[in-house]
């Protein structure tokens, strides 16, 4: 017999953000949150991300880490003017490829700014390692890139976006998690043990558990995950059934 | 001749980011950020930060990369009562000790909160690994703690910045960075190949360069950050003579 609904193996991705601004706090990175969104609506599992400084060896030690053990890595930050940004050579070292001025790149900079100068500055962000496509951005300016299973994006939140709806297209995605969401009215101490239990009984299924606090007090929000329609709606069963049972005990009524 | 102004050697801090919920995008980080801040105002250079999921062989190899490489490692999220709470856990694996309710957490959280009944949920907070000290957080709950270089905090932000608080009084800190902003008015482009002379010429200041948009459209922020005052000065005034040099060659006045 066929097996239509047999998972295939999961798509992985890593991101590896660049940049001495995020480590020393004077930027607030904001790319994290959505591109962890972003694979997640692509059914693409993020596994990891890392920050490191504007330091060469940081980021190739890095990148090979990530790229030998995800699907894809997605990089941002570090592909501007200035001599602070070093990925570009720094993926070109990760990759053992030579890197030099990509005559594709000096051409859509001509197009797209054609009253600003090419100087060495502008030039650097014509960089791009041997071998890698380009991850074009419309009329927003120099590209990102893509190398091997390495994504290369702007820091910038606003470029950044359009180089991941550019690339998305190309990316192989896998079967889309879905998720529902119940809100316990307990604390997260008093439906622990129990909530455990479930979780041991719908291996399956990833059950998170995340308090919160708001004006009516402490809360839990308990967001079930799973691939599988079916599994996932038993799993929500059993839990909107465990906090039945929870309430009952809390409010001292076996019945 | 003694050399009161002599650097020390660096204080550096990795920082470990716990949870399923950043990785899917569901919660979005707001620590890293507040770390960075906090370790640039303590003197201590923030590294590196990684984000793992809720899985406890990636807990404990990023914790051993982590804490083998910096002064100090602190790790956020993963300390609360559910079976998803697998930090500490993972902690005393990392460093090969037993783990066990501890009865000094024990007394916290019955003195504290003595209408809770400490059940199974709530005593998993109370897993502390052999010879780690407290990270106390007053009338707040159970507390973090401090193994080795290793400080475990909790992952709700306003629990977090308790713990940090409890716990940067005993951190060892370096000299603090200073640093200079001077806004450029101009494209990074149009500047980076100076900046990047201005930069090889103060090697021991460190230069960023960050583009930035608003209504009076691209723009570009220029942050000179040194521990010594005197350098941090003279590569302050490079910039800004540079800066001056660059808008005259720009409206074609050569003086």
């Amino acid at each position: 017999m066929t097996q239509p609904d047999a998972p295939s193996a999961p798509v992985t991705a890593g991101l590896l953000v660049i940049g001495d601004e995020i480590l020393s706090g004077r930027t607030k990175d904001k790319n994290i949150g959505h591109i962890a969104e972003y694979m997640t609506a692509l059914g693409i599992d993020l596994r990891e991300v890392r920050v490191v400084a504007d330091v060469e060896d940081d980021i190739v030690a890095a990148l090979n880490a990530l790229r030998t053990r995800y699907t894809y890595v997605f990089t941002t930050g570090g592909i501007g003017p200035t001599h602070d940004d070093i990925t570009a050579d720094s993926v070109a070292k990760a990759f053992g490829v030579p890197i030099d001025v990509d005559p594709r790149v000096v051409q859509i900079m001509k197009e797209r700014f054609p009253d600003r100068p090419l100087n060495e500055a502008r030039l650097r962000m014509a960089r791009i390692p041997e071998g890698a496509d380009l991850v074009p951005v419309g009329n927003m300016g120099a590209p990102g890139f893509w190398i091997g299973n390495v994504i290369v994006m702007a820091g910038i939140p606003t470029v950044m976006h359009a180089m991941l709806d550019s690339a998305a297209p190309k990316l192989k995605t896998g079967v889309r998690i879905m998720s529902e969401t119940v809100r316990a009215d307990a604390r997260e101490g008093d439906i622990g043990t129990e909530l455990g239990e479930v979780a041991k009984a719908h291996p399956d299924v990833m059950i998170g558990s995340y308090p919160y606090v708001d004006d009516k007090g402490p809360n839990t929000n308990l967001v079930v995950r799973s691939r599988d329609v079916e599994k996932l709606a038993a799993a929500k069963q059993a839990v909107e059934e465990m906090l039945a049972r929870v309430k009952q005990r809390l409010a001292g009524s076996p019945g």
